[in-house]
């Protein structure tokens, strides 16, 4: 097998060539990503000079084997693209290649084929094919070396011309001389591939994001962890499988932010959670008001037990009370005047925040560090952090420091926060972040969600970027959700939960229908819970809980809502409703989606299913279950007429059942 | 500049990135091609985290320099993809990179026109301007670090503040400073890129194929070198710049084929120059009866002054009276009798021919011979070669030998014989063959055509693979000419010649209309030149060298047919009528082509030109002047109507010559 890993470049007697191979990301610079118990299906051009037929294969091992595993590619048509797989079973790395080599046997049987139809003279051929059998048997494994020496034999013996045929016709036989047969010289792909294998998690989650302070059950008190514990029922209820934390560290006092991002705090003002760091400690403390450590350790085990993991909340910035600045002043700039340099965007000061110097001499001593604050609260249980602005930071550093933390647990996941220019956002992906927040929070007509989409899904984007849709955030109130009210929510909610395999919401405030920006045009909210406590009424007659526990319920019990593979757009025949399907691979679950994007008014139409791509059959009609609905009906053909009423219910979800019977199905009707 | 080309890519403070490098083949694999004169455009992604300014630039060289020397990149949009472009003016090879740094007083000149539009106070920012400048000054050339420090200076120390703001405001010097920095930490593209530059030849070229042995005066006579040297002006008054000539070599005798490939030769039978080797010699013998090296001379020679090159036929593989076989008995396979393998596609057998074994055990000498060979005719002042079937022979011999040859002398062409399979024709020609015989010989529909140029001038096949375009082969007469009679030689004549910048014709065969073949439903001709002397009338009646001649004329004075780039298809409202143009980057010279792909009928109808595409106003009328039927016409909008009757001119070649002037042209109009 090694002589297979590391076959003689420098030997120009090797032959064949694999060329574009699939799936890579930037000619192997970084891994593809897939999730635990996924196939890998890797295609390439393999081919050779000449006629000869050849053989090719993927070699793959986890990181932490030593040996080598096959698995066959087979020809995709008459050229030169062949295909395999291989199941990706642990967590961790692999690393796959593809090699070919020249099939001498098959070659000389398929040749013998002709020779034998066109009833020309063997012997000397035959002696040929029992040379090339010979040397297979050499390398053959000990319960075949047996067989092949006597086929040989008979090859070169025997004088009974029908047993020799028969052994160039023998099927069985010929695969298992291909199999035995070893060629030395072997053509390899010039790089490894490698991919990275998360848990289900890193494909399939449910994401809700709520302010522990506020989640006091008293109007006025700032809220703790223990209050946050009381309500892992209420989210648990709802389906969600993520609690997302804002920060819960110490917020600095200095340059505190009020009510509303204004520049000066009252004293009772409880400040941003995004101001890291106090008297009372920086990243690996907990804010004193919300509680301890420990109170921190329960909240963990409590969700644990309602199927939750609790994500923490990473931004790596500093106030200038956070304790690196006196212990590490070399870790952020200077002005000329001997100040810290505070975060600004021109002419806005933000002084209330240092960013940590990326360039400094100290750098690597602030990597370890830093990796020091997620291993501690790796170490406390959490797999999951959602990354504040990571692409504000050394994107050198993104790399390094969550391979260090994955090579140890490879079960840890990173959602990145990155709302910039797709060529970085994209970036963070494939240095190594397991999901991102997308654009999605500002696609809203059909063709924006369709070529958006289409780009995620369908383009070498996804081997490497997986969406997490977000229809809001504590930073982000879209228009859409401000002038649509309940029914834009609903609608915003059922896209986010089909069209994302991962999606969250920042609640209370989405399913409570929060639509107040802070000012016109502003996507700010008014009173922003960024900048203080928050008491609401979860019971409220608006709430949207039920509607959401419904899509998370759906999203359970349909796998093809599990991934963001196989989404696929149906033409619809009116420009604001949107028809998109998800399926499993093998066509066992479908959902079918039908929505209408106008908040305002009830919208009809046709939608024609490409239902060659859903595998199912013109002639015959099958049972649409809407999931929303609940209604069940029988559709034939790829035309469906629809009304979608948006106050009622903006959007069908359709669950492909069984064919509809039919007489040809009676017992008795053949 | 070495820091530039060597950046500590273990540095954490390498923030900038560089991303999607385009020119590249195969992740920088194998070199893109270019001609001598041509600007190399480079395109890539670049940024860093973060919102600092970036700049970037292209480091290339020539193989023969050590020093880098640089380009500019800009900005393409408000995206992160950056252009810049260097000459290539010098054969060989060239290789580049891109690189990108933070652009630190740009960023800081960014923000200081904000806040001196805020009205903010700006004396610690003037200090951080005055650091940058300095440090811009220790890596200043000397003419600029005078004034450098005094600008510095100014910051730090003027009390004049409008002198201070003034340097903030000054373009120049800002674009001074710019240049004069240098950051250490630079980012750069994964992997050196390189560039083959061949001479324009390799790009723009005009072939004649054409028998010697059929060159003599006297019918029944072996036509000789010298016969074919009297040929010279005849291929000349046509306007060919390349004469091919199949192998000139010694033929061999054992089972040499007779007319029209029979297996058993009369013994006047001629034998196919392509069965090379004989007790006269091999690869670097020239047959007896076509004369001697110093006849080959005089052809070279003669051929020259009138601005044609020779091209020889290297075909790698021996008669069984080759020298090679007694000589090196080793580099053939033998068979288990003893005897020599012969060349066989089975069940058929061609035992006049030994194949090369690319695999035997003396690989390494056979290279080195085979390289020989080449070296011999190159020495001898060829400098293009036509490679018969490379993709017969081992790929990896075809890389190092054309980089062994073109490393003394890159200005030898070679060009691919290679109607094989798609990704087999293209890997030749990325590991260096100049020019490739394409499937332009059986692409006739109009959607056929267009797919395929699409695919060659529009993809990134177009960055190494030039296609050499043949209506018509020794090997192939194609149906489309069979059926067609003279029109459809006129058409695809046309269609070569201009939808190729090199294209080639095996005549008289061609001119002379040839057409019929062995039998039907074969491509082969009868009566093969490959099998038997031919004696023809050049002046007959029906001779195409009038057309011929026209159509090479047009493309020595039109440069927008002499390059690949720039092809694009226009709308047609009659399927058999094909309307394509190609233009001069600098769209100077347009030409734009109308061609009736129905040999048998009359074909009218509507084109609509891309007006956009070509620079063209709809506003005004524009004089179009038809190279071929040499009318003029005033062409005013998109729409143009055309008839293309076949028998007399199946086509027209549009030369877009000036405006049409107007009153407003009118010198008092104003």
């Amino acid at each position: 097998m090694d002589q297979a890993i590391h076959p003689q470049r420098d030997d120009g007697r090797s032959r064949v060539v694999v060329e574009r191979v699939r799936p890579q990301v930037d000619c192997g610079r970084f891994p593809v990503k897939r999730t635990v118990g996924e196939r890998l299906v890797v295609e390439a051009d393999v081919f050779a000079d000449g006629h000869d037929e050849i053989s090719c294969q993927i070699l793959y091992r986890h990181e932490d084997d030593k040996e080598w595993r096959v698995s066959p590619m087979t020809r995709l048509d008459e050229g030169d693209r062949w295909r395999g797989e291989f199941l990706v079973s642990q967590l961790g790395r692999y690393v796959y290649i593809v090699e070919g080599w020249i099939d001498r046997f098959g070659t000389w049987r398929r040749d013998m084929l002709s020779r034998m139809a066109a009833g020309q003279g063997l012997q000397v051929e035959f002696l040929i094919g029992a040379k090339l059998i010979d040397d297979a048997a050499a390398s053959a494994p000990v319960e075949h070396a047996g067989k092949l020496l006597a086929w040989a034999r008979t090859l070169r013996e025997d004088d009974d011309l029908a047993a020799k045929k028969s052994i160039v016709l023998d099927d069985e036989a010929v695969r298992v001389i291909q199999e035995s047969a070893h060629d030395r010289f072997r053509g390899r792909y010039d790089s490894e591939l490698e991919a990275v294998v998360d848990r289900e998690k890193a494909r399939f989650s449910t994401w809700y994001e709520v302010f522990p302070r506020s989640c006091s059950p008293e109007a006025g008190r700032h809220g703790t962890l223990r209050d946050c514990e009381a309500w892992i029922p209420y989210v648990a209820s709802m389906g969600f499988d993520v609690l997302y934390l804002p920060p819960i560290h110490p917020i600095g006092r200095t340059f505190r932010k009020g009510k509303n991002n204004s520049v000066t705090a009252q004293p009772d003002d409880v400040g941003s959670p995004w101001a890291i760091g106090a008297e009372e400690g920086g990243h690996t403390a907990v804010h004193p008001q919300l509680g301890t450590l420990e109170d921190f350790d329960r909240l963990l085990a409590t969700a644990k037990k309602h199927g939750i993991e609790v994500a923490l909340d990473v931004a790596f910035q500093c106030t200038p009370e956070h304790p690196y600045v006196h212990q590490h002043p070399e870790w952020f700039r200077r002005r000329p005047d001997g100040t810290f340099q505070y975060a600004e965007n021109p002419p806005k000061k933000y002084e209330d925040i240092y960013p940590l110097d990326f360039e400094t001499e100290d750098w690597r001593a602030l990597w370890e560090e830093l990796k020091r604050v997620l291993s501690f609260w790796v170490e406390r249980g959490v797999r999951i952090f959602r990354v504040d602005n990571p692409h504000t930071k050394a994107l050198s550093f993104w790399e390094w420091v969550i391979a260090e933390i994955k090579r140890l647990y490879p079960d840890v996941i990173f959602l990145a926060e990155a709302f910039t220019r797709p060529q970085l956002m994209y970036r963070l992906a494939k240095l190594g972040f397991s999901q991102s927040y997308t654009y999605f929070t500002w696609r809203n007509t059909k063709e924006e969600l369709s070529k958006y989409f289409l780009e995620l899904t369908r383009t070498e984007v996804a081997e490497y970027f997986r969406p997490n849709l977000w229809p809001n955030t504590p930073d982000i109130l879209p228009e859409y959700l401000q002038v649509g009210g309940r029914p834009a929510f609903m609608i915003r909610l059922v896209l986010a939960a089909t069209l994302g395999a991962s999606y969250g919401i920042y609640g209370p405030a989405f399913e409570l229908i929060e639509n107040t920006p802070r000012e016109p045009g502003s996507e700010e909210y008014l009173n922003s819970e960024k900048y203080e406590l928050k008491h609401r009424d979860l019971n409220a007659r608006q709430t949207l809980i039920g509607l959401v526990a419904r899509m998370n319920a759906i999203r359970r019990e349909n796998p093809a809502l599990q991934s963001d593979r196989n989404l696929r757009f149906h033409e619809t025949d009116n420009p604001v409703i949107m028809c998109y399907s998800k399926a499993t691979d093998d066509l066992t679950n479908i959902v079918i989606v039908i929505v209408n994007l106008d908040a305002f008014h009830a919208q009809r139409g046709w939608v024609t299913l490409d239902l060659d791509a859903l595998g199912l059959k013109t002639s015959r009609a099958f049972q649409a279950h809407d999931l929303l609905g609940e209604g069940r009906y029988l559709w034939h053909g790829a035309r469906v007429y629809f009304e979608l009423a948006p106050e009622s219910l903006p959007a069908h979800i359709i669950r492909v059942r069984r064919w509809v019977r039919t007489e040809r199905d009676f017992d008795y009707y053949l």
